[in-house]
């Protein structure tokens, strides 16, 4: 650091050091020449140096400084080319006459508190809606597959096969629809598995099924239209309708999935609905046959279109996967939507839209506006993973774990939980409800006393909009038997205290 | 494939395959049991197979259709989880009677052909903006750094560091706001090379700089809000403008940058300038130092926000580079746009964006609502190659081959282009501009003739917007000495048989 000199105090340079009241700092990780610019140009900015002001010899001011004078020219030109100084080293340099209004001194970012800045009323609309968090990988944390049983090292083979010498066209790919082997492998997957109707051109690769839910809002919606939502539902969607000026209208669900005739009296005129048929979330059930037709028939007769969410139809217990709705539908009302999070890992951010033929290519102009294209990077080991079949093979593997992992789940409530808590049957994805069996007692009250025990539960109650229906979710498919026993039986302590 | 079996018509599986008119095909990609679910599915929803219908016996269906019993009750067995069917295998089986209305016959993907549906008007309004296309990789396409020169096998392996075993926490990781050691890397380089003042905490990683200005604009701008826009200037913003309902006020550039003057006049209530300072793009001039304070000030006064757009600002081959107006700011009314586009590679997709402190939550409420968080695959890795030096080195050799292809290009110019096309000076960046000095020779004219030869030009008028500016954009530092020199030639070669 250097010290204030009093022997120097009528030469400029002292003047120019007492104006920055600040030295250079050797051990400081910003290099000195940075630091002397960034003092200079503040002086400046502040008029703590005025215009016209001589700077001293870049010798002189290297020697008082304690820096070496390669240090001080290259400051110095740096701030001669930005036009803070004028002049030319050797001959004289002088602080320039700034035009424009010169602003305030820019302080370090640190001390920087400028008054709250608006926002739009999009973004206050977005920021006041209530996402439930997760705990991921504790138990029991919803949303979360079994990442210790995916293959990473094949998954790392085949990244490596794409990128260590990578094809030439891979690396400017810019495809706003995503990797065409991708979109190929997609719609086989799903025509195979989940009875759909899809071409790779219907197919659009996202940035996670979020940024597909964003991506249909808005090339959909006009701002103010009203959009049926699941009551409960996926908060999640809520944030896209509030970011895209649309107007979320909560409908029931019962047993056989949202009530068709209750969204037709509730918002007759609504032009989208947006539903989870494979597996309601959260509250898990699967909508009948007769609803799904009626809800096609709504969406025909309206003028809508269905926004179909198939988060996680990939693990079911009990029955077959129903099919999908995109595959019923033959009017081109349905948009689904898909994510790779549950089937890979949730940090890929992979996801799809299978959009009806004549809406593709407005979506993929508004794709492009927004996010240009989907990354590269896993596109093709991605479109590999599943043409090879081990995509297939690790979802059949998954599929066992979670059975048995569900089995556990039943079985450690049966014997720990009688009278406290019971579980809904289980039918598909990587999450049980259980309803609370103790008057009285709320799940939010349960959470919270979990919570404290190192659990991590989800209350029901957090997804309802309208009604706030009572039960804990919990997220079973990523515990192991012997932590999920380990925790129900844990689980069963706090509540019995609870209840006494 | 079946064929029709006449000795069998009174019976009732030769009903089902006659009102299927349809047979199973062994040679097709769709499992078998697959083509007979669809083919009864859709008997059921067209009607033609009636409800109450009693289907025949498994064993009878197998054989009259060449096919397995296990094929056949797999496609039951669905149909009656589905609600199709109604009975017990072995006990008759019946087609359900369906509530709701039954629509029309779904027919195969490739035979829908429906009314054109709507779309929203923001999507409509994106698709009316003509994007000028690059074709990536062949000379003069624009906006592709030299691709040869990337270190993929470094990248490679940090990817498969970060890949085969990863860390527990990458797979679920879920920041809104980015990998952390990521906006460390950046924030560190920004303030090192761009001196701006940035915490890691004002970082937020975007799926490219396209994300990060969609984002932006919608955080920041209420529907229908002017925003001034570079005239010429990157017609990619105007899209993102569309999509949020947003309303451009095309501003003039001249040699200092985008006139604040001008912007003033013509929109002073605007809420947010887009520039891009370090090099214009698409005219590549240099926002003068005056010009930067004078728009700082506006924004203090108007009470709006600069969106800064520092594209390709690594590369500069004369002076040094100046500094963000990010770092000039002391108000924190600028909101800085940065990509790794140019400097790794285009199809990586990741931007970043560096907000005001106090702006950090909006964005990351807003960001969570449209893609959740940005992929973990490519971050961990990205940033290693920051820390380790790779990346600093990297722009390094660049920098050194862009200089070097720029004086070939430049000599290559004055050598077989005088009288026709004249570059402007080449500060920075990707692209040469060249003005066109044959009277009556439009540069689309020319961009068209060139390309008829395999050149790929851009014209500079299809990026204005109130004027349309003449002159030829140029592509230089993907392609190679050799290819700049023949093509070059070549290039004068079209441009005389046009002069004739």
């Amino acid at each position: 650091m250097r010290s204030a000199n009093p022997t120097k105090l009528k030469e400029p340079i002292a003047e120019v050091g007492g104006l920055l009241a600040v030295g250079l700092d050797p051990a400081a990780a910003e290099p000195l020449q940075r630091q002397l610019y960034n003092q200079l140009r503040d002086a400046v900015l502040s008029g703590r140096l005025p215009a016209r002001f001589r700077l001293p010899p870049t010798r002189v001011l290297a020697a008082d400084l304690g820096v070496s004078r390669n240090t001080v020219l290259a400051a110095i030109e740096q701030l001669t080319a930005e036009g803070y100084i004028e002049g030319r080293v050797g001959a004289g340099t002088y602080v320039a006459t700034l035009s424009g209004d010169v602003p305030a001194a820019a302080p370090p970012a640190a001390t920087v508190t400028p008054a709250r800045h608006r926002m739009s009323r999009r973004a206050a609309a977005v920021a006041a809606i209530d996402r439930p968090t997760t705990r991921p990988r504790k138990p029991f944390g919803i949303g979360i597959p079994d990442l210790d049983g995916f293959p990473f090292e094949v998954w790392s083979r085949l990244m490596a096969k794409h990128w260590r010498h990578p094809q030439p066209d891979l690396m400017t790919a810019r495809d706003p629809a995503g990797y065409l082997p991708l979109r190929r492998a997609i719609a086989a997957y799903l025509n195979a598995f989940r009875a759909t109707r899809t071409t790779p051109d219907q197919v659009i690769v996202t940035a996670g099924a979020q940024a597909g839910l964003d991506l249909a809002v808005r090339v959909m919606l006009e701002p103010g239209e009203p959009v049926w939502i699941e009551d409960p539902g996926y908060a999640g969607f809520r944030a896209v309708l509030a970011a895209a000026d649309a107007t979320a209208v909560p409908v029931p669900v019962d047993a056989e999935g949202l009530s068709v005739e209750a969204g037709k009296r509730l918002a007759p005129e609504a032009r989208l609905a947006f539903v989870s048929p494979s597996h309601q979330f959260p509250l898990g059930v699967t909508m009948s046959l007769g609803r799904r037709l009626e809800l096609i028939d709504w969406a025909a007769q309206a003028d809508a279109f269905i926004l179909e969410d198939d988060y996680d139809s990939e693990y079911r217990y009990e029955g077959r996967p129903l099919a999908a709705l995109q595959g019923l539908d033959g009017g081109g009302r349905v948009i689904y939507v898909g994510s790779f999070s549950k089937v890979m890992f949730p940090a890929l951010r992979i996801g799809y839209l299978v959009v009806p033929a004549d809406l593709v290519d407005p979506f993929l102009r508004v794709r492009a506006a927004i996010d240009d294209h989907p990354s590269i990077i896993a596109q093709p080991a991605l479109a590999d993973f599943i043409d090879g079949g081990q995509f297939a093979a690790h979802i059949r593997r998954s599929r066992k774990r979670y059975a048995t992992r569900k089995g556990v789940l039943e079985a450690a409530f049966a014997r720990h939980l009688p009278g406290m808590l019971a579980l809904r049957p289980i039918q598909a994805g990587l999450h049980a409800v259980a309803d609370i069996l103790i008057p009285g007692l709320s799940d939010t009250a349960i959470v919270e006393a979990a919570l404290a025990r190192g659990i991590v539960l989800t209350p029901l109650s957090s997804y309802g909009i309208t009604r706030r229906a009572q039960g804990i979710l919990l997220g079973f498919a990523g515990v192991d038997e012997k932590a999920i026993m380990r925790t129900v039986k844990l689980l069963a302590e706090v509540i019995a205290g609870m209840r006494r």
